[in-house]
């Protein structure tokens, strides 16, 4: 590399992720333009409200409306940092009809618009960097995209948000209840004020759905996804599940079976020897399995500024040595490709399930949920009771061998109604 | 992508990973003359014993002499997959002398003769693909070289021997002896009928150099890596280490202390609730700990033809889109950086200890053996023995606070001397 190449950064949204990304830029700095003679600068910072001094990397310029980031004649790359699917969205169209590429670690935004905005970015033959829309700073749009392009993948799952993760790992391993342990989340900075789209799951779909539009090919609308959030878990499922060799975690899935693909989010019944048993904390992990490569995992923190920052950074680094080379068009393509939808499975596979009662007790209880249960044609596999639990309000738990999902929904609607119920079924999926 | 352009590639060296790559790239040539408009195939193959028809390629000629398929004019990349460093080291040298791009899973090679080799690539302007020689088909060497590459890396450690690990495994999962389980392994096709460089940590200690080379830029010769293989583990090592909520792995590190870098292969007591424990069978795993990135996981299938096959495949048709596209000085350099030597720590961090000893029981071995670790000025942990074994050939543990290597070595060279010693003491680092 003779010459210095300039390349300027815009970064739209200048909270935890802009500034994390700024962070993560100004770290990488030296060694880009040692390694790689390209003079990467943060042009410009917007947020509509005011931004410290101290906040503002060197040499960038601070605007308040995103429109005069996009056409500043300093900017190459806008980082969208913005979030939601309002502003965002014309940040991002507005960018892309300028010609220039954007990184954004927008979910959401993803989920909703990406079809229309790759649609956008193919027609201008400019990028969209998405690493950091899912999983944080593990490199599992890479994986997916490059790593494994080449096989047949059967499955992606794994744990996709972080915060969800963090509550169940504490009402595991500290005993908290749902409630504390949300409250301890929100004290450590994971979980947001509103915290509805962590604990009911609606975070891990949408970055479910990007994975899915990118392994497999086909559009999928957030909506189409079954979303269960992790609300109803309580620390006595923690109990059973050890009883059972196994342990809790909130499951982002898409696989193929001989129908087609059956794509969801629900908390899940994890065998205590899988790997994403081992993923403790804020961790997000995707387990990949290639018809040819195997079953591989990646592995690594899911939220937070610098984990998102960086993901953004190793995004914005890429681009500018496209830009600086001029080979932009040459860019492997990790978007989402103008397919059809995606064939959803019209056949559920069977899986176990354990299903947690809660009861006022009297004798016949077990009976009549059996006789329930065998109605709809499904095998028993266990019955658990915890010793000494108050007759008032009694937990007690079924397990049920392999049946697909509506089968069981139909026997807990029966279930559901009787007398004795003092709360709905628990119903969870077991992974073992 | 208007035409379809022609690459053509050359596999010396026809045994499992040459067939898997072969197989690997038929499965998916289909998708990238669809995806990249590039017409991939295998036009040459060539081993030096006949090849039976059936194995191969369509269209792809037949050679015995190494030097036609790298001079052929049909063969644009060659993938090396001869192993070892003798005449591999021969085809390597003279397909990059003839501008061929080169893609090679040949981790010995790579670790002897790696700053040689990169050195010839980057005077002719042509890559060397090396995804495969590390953790198989799990892109280790993509994560390094790209995904973190903005991070200043702390740590890289992992489980890089498939054979070993399905060694260790059946010993802790089926209860078999060291001997038994490499029966197994052996049978199972994974371990070669001289099993030297995989139970010894060589294979692991050729991945660990090249890893350390690609995270810390350094260069360091494989002979500079303190290596111990896990032929002296037995089961009741696994007793031991169970009862210390732990189990047993073979752990290659190389990890950034103060005074410079740790590198070293080892069995380690592994915690239960480290991702790493959760690694069974062949599988490979490698955790990278940045500054900024945080710590992330590569986990899956570590050897095995189709596993590297698909790793080889997919370095070939990254380098053949390259190709196709004219912009191969664009490619990301995945190589050896042209750097100086790595400097090594000269004090290795104090970790904690696993001392087992098997001896002839009598009274007072424990005090003289406490007495000796207490004048090398180490304190114990615990002292652990099973119950109900042969006073004849007892085996006992003693655990030690954290202390570094040189000074537990002195003092277990002390202990080896005793009389009532049976047996050299066993000795593992633990990770908790």
């Amino acid at each position: 590399m003779e010459t210095v190449k300039r390349v300027g950064v815009g970064i739209v949204g200048y909270g935890t992720v802009g500034r994390g990304a700024a962070e993560a830029l100004a770290a990488s700095l030296p060694a880009i333009r040692a390694r790689n003679g390209i003079d990467l600068q943060v042009a410009a910072v917007c947020r509509r409200s005011p931004i410290p001094q101290a906040d503002v990397p060197r040499q960038a310029r601070v605007f308040t409306d995103w429109r005069h980031a996009v056409a500043d004649n300093a900017v190459d790359i806008i980082v969208e940092s913005i979030g939601g699917t309002g502003v965002a969205r014309e940040v991002v169209q507005s960018a892309l009809t300028c010609g220039k590429p954007v990184v954004t670690a927008n979910k959401n935004l993803l989920a909703e618009f990406g079809d229309e905005l790759f649609a956008l970015a193919r027609e201008k033959g400019v990028p969209i960097g998405i690493e950091a829309a899912v999983g944080g700073a593990v490199p599992v749009v890479r994986a997916i995209t490059e790593s494994m392009s080449g096989d047949r993948l059967l499955s992606v799952r794994g744990i996709l948000n972080g915060t969800a993760n963090y509550i169940l790992t504490q009402m595991e391993t500290v005993g908290l209840s749902f409630e504390q342990a949300l409250q301890a989340a929100q004290q450590a900075g994971y979980a947001e004020a509103d915290p509805t789209r962590d604990v009911d799951g609606v975070d891990a779909r949408d970055k479910l759905a990007i994975l899915t539009r990118l392994a497999f090919g086909g559009s999928i609308a957030p909506g189409q996804i079954s979303t269960r959030g992790i609300r109803q878990i309580a620390g006595v499922d923690f109990k059973y599940a050890e009883r059972l060799g196994s342990t809790i975690r909130l499951i982002a899935s898409a696989a193929r079976n001989g129908t087609g693909f059956e794509v969801g989010v629900a908390p899940c019944l994890v065998g205590r020897h899988s790997p994403l048993a081992a993923v403790e904390g804020a961790n997000n992990a995707v387990v990949v399995r290639g018809e040819r490569a195997g079953t591989h995992m990646l592995y690594g923190p899911g939220a937070g500024g610098a984990a998102t920052g960086t993901a953004v950074a190793g995004d914005v680094i890429e681009i500018a040595r496209h830009l600086a080379e001029g080979t932009l068009r040459h860019k492997p393509n990790t978007g989402f490709p103008p397919n059809g939808e995606l064939k959803l499975s019209s056949h559920p596979q069977p899986v176990s399930w354990y299903l947690r009662l809660t009861v006022k007790d009297r004798p016949g209880i077990v009976a009549s949920v059996a006789q329930a249960i065998a109605r709809h044609g499904i095998n028993i596999d266990s019955v658990l009771q915890e010793p000494g639990m108050d007759k008032e309000r009694l937990s007690f738990v079924i397990t049920l061998e392999p049946v697909s999902e509506p089968v069981v929904e139909d026997a807990v609607r029966e279930i559901d109604e009787m007398e004795f119920m003092l709360a709905p079924v628990v119903m969870l999926r077991m992974q073992l």
